[in-house]
């Protein structure tokens, strides 16, 4: 089941408030979801996800067909009691990964097939398979299976006739998705995918003819694909608000702060994106005041958090858990730097925290805003305030 | 400042439990110490120490002496805020790690010299400079530096002539210590550390001369390095009980669970090791029934959690921290298979707080077994536990 309801819209953008009720509970949006590929946000406990306010995880379709199998899902009943997450869970269709696969993969109008990386096993993905995988998972949200129109193929930026041929096979596999979805009695919802690559035709194309196929919500595939900024910015400003205002919208793999404050703005209702997992164990901190470069020798010292204003467990040292001493505050940078440094697996556990944190906490803000009507001035601090350095 | 209450003997055997008072709080014996060489118990948060009930936690004055070094530690006041744990913590003195250099370290009647692995520099490590470390490290207990006689070099098992030069030479360099403590007025603890190789009469020697000194705690070291199982045994059988009882008994880098209730029998009162961190991440989990293989396959679809009577937050999923649905039971052994083999941290986050929650569960209950006059009782039953297996 999906239901949406729209409780706000910003008079000064396409931004909305919304409640979105699923088979595993409620998500109020904007709303960032943290990426788990394998059945686990990297480096974060389930209970800390829930004590920073994650209230909607991704799961990766291929990854956990490969490991650790259908079988062992089956046996589970899906992937929310295997991983321990009861809250709703979205996951991919596979096919942004076996497009990854590059040479190791063939693309029919049946569907994708190639070797697992695993094993070598043959395999073959196709929009039935998709969603009987989708199914086991028990995913809240299953997105169709696409072909994600890359932006370029070495060097080649992919022509308009090539982007069309590319999103009108999608919108084929859209329709033996439903269809197969159907079939299945799945009790969750499909989300349909524009594609149409860096054309606003295509783009507006593939957009009306997903809407008379009538799917509960839908996506924003093909961006953040190696195109130039402004690119993706442009489909950004021309296809979220395009779409159903009724509906849930989701603009997949974006992106950084700027770009959800952005996408917001642009009608966006869901973004999922691995910057900030990923960012933190590369030791790229987000900060309110800009970025921060835990490796720079500067910080070696430095008894600062990260961000004496956030409330993350690794800056306050009181997040949902009460410390013995109470008033102690949170880990220093000079601590992080060293453990970086070390290699200690406690450095990108914290840092993993504090960048979840900063997306989810980032994302609160906004719905605050939004519901305050405040939500032009808080997009004037939020950009003077990153600005500023920190 | 460090106070020893004995509390209780066991009639059956050289078992004692006691309250141990240091400047960073109470301890009870007989206690189990985690691990934390660089600042962090590796793959734990301190706030799951904390709700592990661990009371006092090691760090390693090698390591932190070349990373972050001493300025950093200096500017924290110690090695308790830099890592953020206000309870006790004991460090050792870097003998043990410098020895363990081999050829690129020259030991001499003044210290040992050695080149930095992290930069190469040229560094002398002496009594006196351990002390001195171990003052900035401002440690609740600080440990004497000394030479860890070894049990063979390449094949060769260290005589009788070898062990009492090498005893000798820790005597001389505890008594340097001891003076350099007293001029640094380091307000802490210093223990003495019992050598003298697998030799009864020089471990006899060593800590007679030691007692002489009036240390407010003494260790036995040179155990666990490489010797026959027997022989670790027969010393704890000998030189342990033979300490005054009025002070704290430390048994340095022991061991298997097994050892740790006979050490307790022998009459030691703390332990540190490796063991349940290092074999949470290497896939040997410690359980009341024997020791799991994580990653064997037949724990590929097991729902089980590690081990169902555990308490720990891997198996029973709530320690500390309520879950939003209470009763959810813990992380099964298919879920720790599968993030094993994916190479997610969550695996060793979980499985470290699952070992090190049964060693220190493990000493909470020789504790209460002491406490009722049941260890005979309680060595029995641990027994046929442990060897009916999992």
């Amino acid at each position: 089941m999906l239901n949406f309801e729209l409780l706000k819209t910003d008079p000064d953008s396409h931004a909305r408030r919304a409640t979105l009720t699923l088979n595993h509970g409620k998500v109020q949006t904007p709303i960032f979801m943290p990426v788990g590929t394998y059945g686990t946000v990297k480096g974060v406990m389930p209970r800390s996800l829930e004590e920073m306010g994650a209230q909607i995880i991704l799961g990766n379709t291929f990854h956990l067909w490969m490991r650790p199998g259908l079988d062992v899902m089956q046996s589970f009943g899906g992937l929310h009691q295997f991983e321990k997450w009861d809250k709703p869970i979205l996951t991919d269709s596979g096919g942004f990964q076996v497009w990854s696969l590059g040479a190791m993969r063939k693309i029919s109008e049946e569907g994708v097939k190639f070797a697992s990386p695993v094993n070598g096993d043959k395999l073959f993905l196709t929009p039935e398979v998709s969603m009987q995988i989708q199914t086991i998972l028990n995913s809240d949200i299953v997105m169709q299976f696409d072909e994600c129109t890359p932006y370029d193929t070495k060097g080649h930026i992919t022509t308009e006739a090539e982007a069309r041929v590319s999103m009108e096979l999608s919108l084929r596999w859209a329709k033996r998705c439903q269809a197969e979805f159907t079939r299945l009695q799945n009790p969750n919802a499909l989300f349909g995918i524009v594609q149409g690559g860096m054309y606003e035709n295509l783009r507006e194309e593939s957009l009306a003819a997903l809407v008379d196929m009538d799917f509960p919500g839908y996506a924003i595939g093909g961006v953040s694909v190696g195109e130039p900024k402004e690119e993706m910015l442009h489909i950004m400003g021309h296809t979220p608000h395009r779409l159903p205002a009724n509906k849930p919208r989701y603009l997949m793999g974006v992106g950084t702060p700027e770009d959800l404050v952005q996408g917001v703005a642009d009608g966006v209702d869901m973004f999922d994106c691995v910057m900030p997992t990923r960012n933190a164990r590369n030791g790229t901190l987000f900060t309110r005041f800009g970025d921060l470069k835990m490796r720079n020798a500067r910080h070696k010292s430095d008894p600062q958090p990260i961000d004496p204003s956030c409330t993350c467990h690794a800056c306050a040292g009181t997040s949902g858990v009460s410390w013995n001493d109470g008033g102690r505050e949170g880990f220093s940078r000079a601590y992080l730097h060293h453990l970086d440094r070390c290699g200690e697996m406690l450095g990108p556990m914290l840092t993993t925290i504090h960048n979840l944190h900063y997306y989810l906490n980032l994302m609160r803000e906004i719905r605050e805003a939004l519901d305050a009507g405040t939500f032009t001035e808080f997009r004037a601090r939020f950009k003077s305030d990153r600005a500023r350095g920190v």
